[in-house]
């Protein structure tokens, strides 16, 4: 059942987030949360992954510190301007006032920078490919919601790297996109890749790619950004290089980052009327087993049980033996969205079988007790690909396509979600399209060829795009 | 050769921490660190050992937020009274100022115990047992140093506990100190435990359990502590729970931390002038592979270490294929502290061997290629168990005996190190020897039975206490 999923999504995220125990939302300080040891799980499993695909492909992880000094965080004009409204300061030191007042990071470019401009000293040192997994802050004065607009950002991982030409960076640009799809395709999330047209770019870059998701209310969330700083900032923070040629030369920069905002997709996506429907690659439970007791069988259970469970070692395996109605065991990791189920009985016992349940569809099956670790393995497998191409199926039902004006007014009420356009690439009839429907344009789809006319103007589209209202 | 190691330190230990790439000391803001790809390496094996023994012991890892509100902070006067020199304290979001100030966590008490007044009900929800792996601020006033004494403290291990009885929360002072005597000894760090003088310990709680090392200067690191609160926060912070006879109680708590001095100690007592002697078990490269390229030979010589280096997958290998001599390869990884060091020349193939080279002894010897894995395996072991005993050693020759005040003093003049001696108990006696002899009591070895008299009075001795002069 996903009519609540559906139908009231914003009520069923904010009980499911406390219900399965990912976040505590009681802390007393607005917009910050406190993670519970289920949900920590969770994020444990999604930062090993995203730590694996950094590592295997060149980057290094390292830290820098979370106090930005202002001298450093003002140097660059239009990353000041596109944060200084959301940076938490530090002015005092016990009870004296700080002489140099201390920003905490909201990104870390103005703290990672400076120390570029001693480490790198000629082409031989890049590509520089550094990462780090922090927490940062933003003082969020719209409405605060858990994993998705945060004061603390407790899960921010990005990627900043240096490289002696633009085609390098451009290469950056084109690996971290291909680092991104397989961290997301791993985890079921679907999304839509595109340029954030100019006004919405990241402060101080050259360009930025964005993933989007859009979720079962039809508002877009952006999951993750890549962005091509090209010299922008190192010209700022004098990061120079000697070139094969024995010039100085100011180097080109990319940098890349994936939040809390990727859990907050996970759980949203996956999830229906009973809890959530977690992914087996970072589910804390794989399989939880729930021993069916009949009066003078406990023993007998509990030993098959336990036998089961060594048999099953290679999944993480939890046995439910709390001495409680098992509907009401069932109904407990539904809610925590473990995969699948294993009950096991006298009488699965006297039949040398096992009771199978699927969380994602409900279905429930019996397989040899011989053959219970392959029917494990497949079965998990089964309810990975399912709830991907469930996800990336409704997905693609929320993208409608409009050739007016007219019509993407029509959409916007009717089905939300996401509009795919045609558009003319100038940027004050672009305005002038988001103020006339309401709605922004997200992104640019470069690899798209555009057909007819643009629908702001009726001028020739140049670019297809698409628009909707994001988180 | 450990003369500059042993007659130099902090000028050792300074150095050592820039050129093996441990952390960078630019960054510009005063005892803040940034963690080199390299440093970091060792660090993320540090905290996967002590998460691997806090998980194995039941214990749940959690995330608490940074940010603490004023009020919070402020409730326990104690707790209060010994941080507040040392809080950095945030007074504003964007440009304005905010209504309440926020504390940078010095240590997560007031972040945590808020929540836990939540989540106890009965004395069935306990034991709890959570811990945190965070960063923490203190604005420290004296010397800032690497790793040891800093203000931005990026990796800050605190447990937190809450038991339904003063016996349970006992007992979970000795899981603690259990659990951090394994971690400091598969890191081969030494340490004493002992008991903290009433007036040194952590502010609110009932006792402090410590762990200290000592560094080859003589001076003493604490790099641990367990404390029982007892119920002085659930009292201030109103955690209850209903006990077995159906009655409100406050609940009994205890809290431990470990952090970065951690790896300060693993780094300074295996070292040497070469640099650093990593423990194998930590060490980010555990096997460096040397190719000994000869003119004609280099194919040759480059397609064995592949096989080898195949061969020697269950460890952590690197293979410096640098166009450089062997001997700057040597130095820079006698540097960086990995265990062991791979040659393989024509010669070698030729005779069927590898040359190995220890990096803690030095020594060079030849092993035949057949039983590389099988050596290789066995000599990690035999440097791992070498450096643990070393430094074992090292630092039982630093501890002293002392009858007298003035055995004392001629001790702290002539030798430095710790010195054990005997105290009849009595506070005012306890900092009146401080005062003449110029050097802390760091605790009290309540496992040892007092002889003889006191050095500060001549009365009955009650107590074998250590002192010693402290990071």
């Amino acid at each position: 059942m996903r009519e609540k999923w559906k139908n009231n999504f914003s009520e069923w995220y904010n009980e499911i987030i406390e219900k399965a125990e990912i976040l505590d939302v009681r802390y007393p300080v607005k917009g910050v949360y406190v993670w519970y040891p289920y949900g920590y799980k969770i994020r444990r499993h999604v930062v090993e992954l995203i730590r694996k695909i950094l590592d295997g492909t060149g980057h290094e992880e390292a830290l820098f510190p979370l106090l930005i000094p202002e001298h450093e965080f003002a140097k660059e004009a239009k990353h000041i301007a596109g944060f200084e409204d959301e940076v938490y300061w530090v002015t005092h030191g016990g009870l004296e006032p700080l002489k140099v007042k201390l920003a905490l990071r909201p990104t870390s470019e103005t703290a990672i920078y400076p120390i570029f401009a001693l480490w790198i000293r000629s082409h031989a040192d890049m590509p520089l490919k550094i990462y780090q997994v922090v927490n940062t802050f933003r003082y969020e004065t719209k409405h605060t919601r858990p994993l998705i607009r945060l004061r603390e950002i407790t899960t921010f991982k990005e990627a900043h790297t240096a490289h002696a030409s633009m085609e390098d960076a451009e290469r950056q640009v084109r690996e971290a996109i291909s680092c991104y799809r397989s961290f997301f395709d791993t985890l079921g999330i679907p999304y839509i890749i595109s340029r954030r047209p100019d006004w919405d770019k990241f402060p101080g870059a050259e360009y930025t790619m964005a993933f989007d998701t859009i979720f079962p209310d039809g508002r877009t969330l952006q999951i993750g950004t890549v962005h091509n700083l090209g010299q922008n900032f190192s010209r700022t923070f004098d990061i120079t290089f000697e070139n094969p040629k024995g010039e100085q030369e100011y180097a080109y920069q990319t940098c890349y980052g994936i939040s809390d905002r990727v859990i907050a997709a996970l759980l949203a996506l996956h999830g229906d009327d009973s809890g959530l429907c977690l992914m087996p690659e970072v589910a804390p439970i794989q399989v939880v087993v729930v021993p069916i007791w009949f009066k003078d069988k406990k023993e007998l259970v509990d030993s098959e049980v336990e036998k089961l469970t060594d048999e099953l070692h290679d999944f993480r395996v939890h046995v439910d033996s709390r001495d409680i109605r098992p509907g009401s065991k069932y109904y407990d990791w539904e809610i925590r969205g473990v995969p699948l189920r294993v009950e096991l009985g006298p009488r699965d016992i006297e039949q040398g079988k096992v009771t199978l349940v699927r969380r994602d569809t409900g279905e429930r099956f019996s397989v040899p007790r011989s053959e219970v670790r392959e029917r494990v393995r497949e079965t998990l497998a089964e309810i990975s690909s399912s709830l991907k191409e469930r996800a990336w199926r409704e997905m693609e039902s929320r993208i409608h396509t409009a050739a007016h004006i007219e019509e993407i007014k029509k959409l916007v009420v009717e089905k939300g979600g996401v509009i795919k356009t045609t558009w003319c690439g100038r940027e004050a009839c672009g305005k002038s399209i988001e103020d006339r429907v309401d709605v922004d344009i997200l992104g640019i789809l470069d690899e798209e060829p555009a057909q007819g006319s643009c629908v702001g103007c009726g001028e020739k589209a140049e670019k297809v795009i698409i628009m909707g209202r994001s988180y």
